[in-house]
């Protein structure tokens, strides 16, 4: 038992974040000699690693092929599209010297990378034959951000970048694209259960140098949103700059026409923010380092302790061969019940206890992280309880979820009663006629407060929410065409 | 046929790698904006994911714990360690400015990463229970690098570095554990078919802050040396500056010991050099994309074809449910031979071509890449047919490699007679009386030859080397006691 009061999630979701990164060996932060940047420890490398791998099926099964770009890329090429380095020039960091000497051109750490691999395409993409082209790159990507850094939420290293950049022969094509990008972030999300509405940003809040963005947010404990997916049609923006051009089927020539899509480690955390407690992580069973921990209990008698070593291994034998990922916890310098404390803090979903009354009646005692409750079943079933036990909790995570996620996206018709729901955690839509400028100016000025977006019709109606056709403008009083989302945000 | 002479491996390497690279979709170099930065292209980054695959099994399965550090250090952190500095200064990458902004403290892009780590171990490491810590990470480094830069051989930035960084608690360990890291990167050389001998590097030419520095070098077709992986003792160096301390087991408090070892993407560069021909790539199956090719052979006859490609997909289903990574190559617009041609070029190891007559008579026609040779087998034992040739052709290109590379290291007893060999394409072994001094001045002096260290027992009875016994060193004539390797490098 720690002797400090260890912080709640609900209460005071920043430091119980921090506390549960550092203590449950995820992700160290803060001690690094560089603001913003953080250390990804063995257990959380191992998460981040399940998370990619998802990502990395999801992306190769539609055809998209992985690539790796270098990190460095020259300020005269950087530079060339205005909109872009306007949107990315005041948060870039730049190279200028190596060893002793100045370098005759400056080179930017890339903050993304639609310049230089647009700058690559024009010697890749030749004809209409080649496309659509699909690439993509997990990779760390640089910003110098002035607001207050977050661990794996707002950081100047971004470690774990995964940005697909695709080339299509005409807008339409583009457009498709898009819809297959939202379509694989909502499988990753559902995934990993992680709730999210989609919403089209508004033009003042879209991707520098796209013809507009589409992001998925989601709502952290503190009722804050957070981005954690972009889908951006860029249109021929970068292709005409970088003159990436190509022959088309009427064997006219033509810029090609481009979209990019990002998700980075703020998908890891919000895994953390959704799936835990006041106790530490409750990992969905898919990106579980282990999905089983299998504690043997000791017992004074020696010759009985070894029975139960030998169940247990026995035991963790028929997991392992039924594909599960089991570690045996077998360190005796600990007690069970620190043991137990552990595991509950790093979120093994499920805890196997041996001791010898199991052994000697072919019993196996079966903990579940999420409900912390647990069951006794007989040896011969183990292999089906802890497959159904798992399915059960990947499922049962991701509904938890959804619902406090639906619990927080409130209606309100006019701005006070939205604020009153901001301020007590949750995000807001708003009945809206659908003129930006209607919006911009009542929203934007409130310290805080900002228009994310209009949702998709698509993820409204996952949410339960019917279209405003009966309802006014929040903010003009014209009819509602629309919602627009309101919240405070990262 | 392509309309120029393409360049052959023997008789200039240089233009023939560069070719290879580029035709094979594996690595897109000189057409980026940056000297000696490079691009992996899909089929490239696949071979790289198999390279890394390999290399974290086997770290993993020895208790190495991967973590992710930062790219980016502070210049007051960096250089706390002078000698480290020294030899590191002239080659790093720094940032000065963010944003528009100038930094207070100059961050350097890390070109290895015991400083850093070192730092963090301060916090990390605290008591001999926690011992041996054996951390490692795959990650881009970065060197400014004056020399001729070549595409994976010598780069600025290094996108595939594994290194590794252990901390133990006395140096016996620490010698225990450069072994281990030994035995582990012979294991994964010889996975990977590339021959290598073993050297302690001589004083002058350790790694920067180290004790000492054991090397393995392997042999280009051009007959240079070629540093493929590094293990080095790095005694207290680290430790005591960075003020690494643990508590030992008799309650006193030491500076801890340390190791690091490290390979890089010359791996991946020296599978293509010695396992391939004049055609192009020959991959060793355990690395190759697609390990079997299947194409169907067009048919005038519709009917026919429809059996033809009816007939191919259930052999590769077949093939694929015995574990193999199987592609169909249908593509309509391209004939049978440009897609032998195409699939020679990239290298896969086994070929399966499928006309009517294969269909007709349920057979199937096998060619295997290194030696270019068909084979027609019964469709019933199609699948042990290609397992044994998979396995064969991976014990060949290892064992062609090793015959090469014994054939290319040579003795000679005098300067000229090693400068005759060296002239020729081959590497040599001296006889040594063990004295640095002794070789250092009548070596080093000669341009574009170095003396690479003292070849290791092990490696040298693995290449059939007796102890140099009987002989006299070559420098000073008195008992050799050791061999001295002396080298052209890259």
């Amino acid at each position: 038992m720690p002797a400090y009061k260890t912080p709640t999630k609900y209460e005071n979701f920043s430091e119980w974040f921090e506390w549960i990164i550092a203590e449950a060996d995820i992700y160290d932060y803060g001690r690094y000699p560089v603001k913003g940047m953080g250390i990804w420890l063995p257990y959380g490398f191992k998460i981040r690693q399940h998370v990619i791998n998802i990502m990395r099926n999801l992306l190769d099964e539609t055809g998209h092929e992985e690539i790796l770009l270098p990190i460095l890329l020259p300020e005269t090429i950087f530079k060339r599209e205005s909109e872009h380095v306007r949107g990315f020039e005041e948060e870039v960091l730049w190279v200028t010297h190596g060893g002793r000497e100045e370098l005759d051109v400056k080179l930017v750490l890339r903050p993304t990378s639609e310049t230089s691999i647009s700058y690559m395409e024009s010697f890749w993409i030749k004809s209409y034959k080649q496309l659509p082209k699909k690439y993509y790159q997990i990779v760390s990507i640089f910003r110098y951000e002035t607001k207050m850094t977050k661990p794996m939420i707002r950081v100047r290293e971004v470690t774990t970048f995964k940005e697909a950049h695709t080339v299509h022969e005409d807008f339409s094509d583009a457009e498709r694209q898009v819809m297959e990008a939202i379509n694989i972030y909502k499988r990753f999300f559902d995934t990993l259960g992680i709730p999210y509405i989609i919403s089209r940003r508004p033009q003042w809040d879209k991707f520098a140098g796209a013809i507009y963005t589409i992001a998925f947010d989601t709502i952290y404990p503190d009722g804050k949103a957070l981005q954690i997916g972009t889908v951006h049609n860029l249109g021929q923006t970068f292709t005409r700059v970088y003159d990436v051009k190509f022959q088309k089927k009427d064997e006219t020539i033509d810029y090609a026409w481009q979209t990019s899509y990002g998700i980075s480690e703020r998908v890891i955390a919000s895994i953390i923010a959704f799936h835990s407690d006041d106790k530490g992580l409750i990992l969905p069973p898919i990106v579980a380092p282990y999905q089983v921990i299998v504690i043997p209990i000791q017992h004074t008698d020696q010759d009985k302790y070894r029975k139960v070593i030998e169940y247990s291994n026995s035991i963790v034998q028929k997991l392992r061969e039924a594909g599960f990922r089991v570690y045996v916890d077998s360190r005796n310098e600990l007690k069970p019940s620190d043991k137990y404390y552990e595991w509950e803090l790093k979120g093994a979903p499920v805890r196997i206890e041996i001791g010898y009354r199991e052994y000697a009646n072919n019993l196996v005692t079966i903990f579940r992280r999420d409900t912390l409750t647990r069951k006794t079943v007989a040896l011969d079933s183990l292999v089906d309880e802890v497959k159904n036990m798992l399915e059960e909790i990947q499922r049962s995570l991701s509904e938890r979820a959804w619902k406090w996620f639906k619990e927080h996206v409130k209606m309100a018709s006019d701005i006070s009663e939205a604020l009153e729901h901001i301020n007590n955690g949750n995000v807001v839509l708003m009945p809206w006629c659908g003129y930006e400028h209607c919006v911009h100016e009542k929203i934007e000025s409130i310290e805080g407060v900002d228009a994310l977006g209009e949702p998709l019709p698509t993820s409204l109606s996952q949410l339960g929410i019917s279209s405003p056709s009966d309802k006014h403008c929040s903010f003009c009083g014209k009819p509602a065409l629309k919602y627009m989302l309101i919240a405070k945000r990262y």
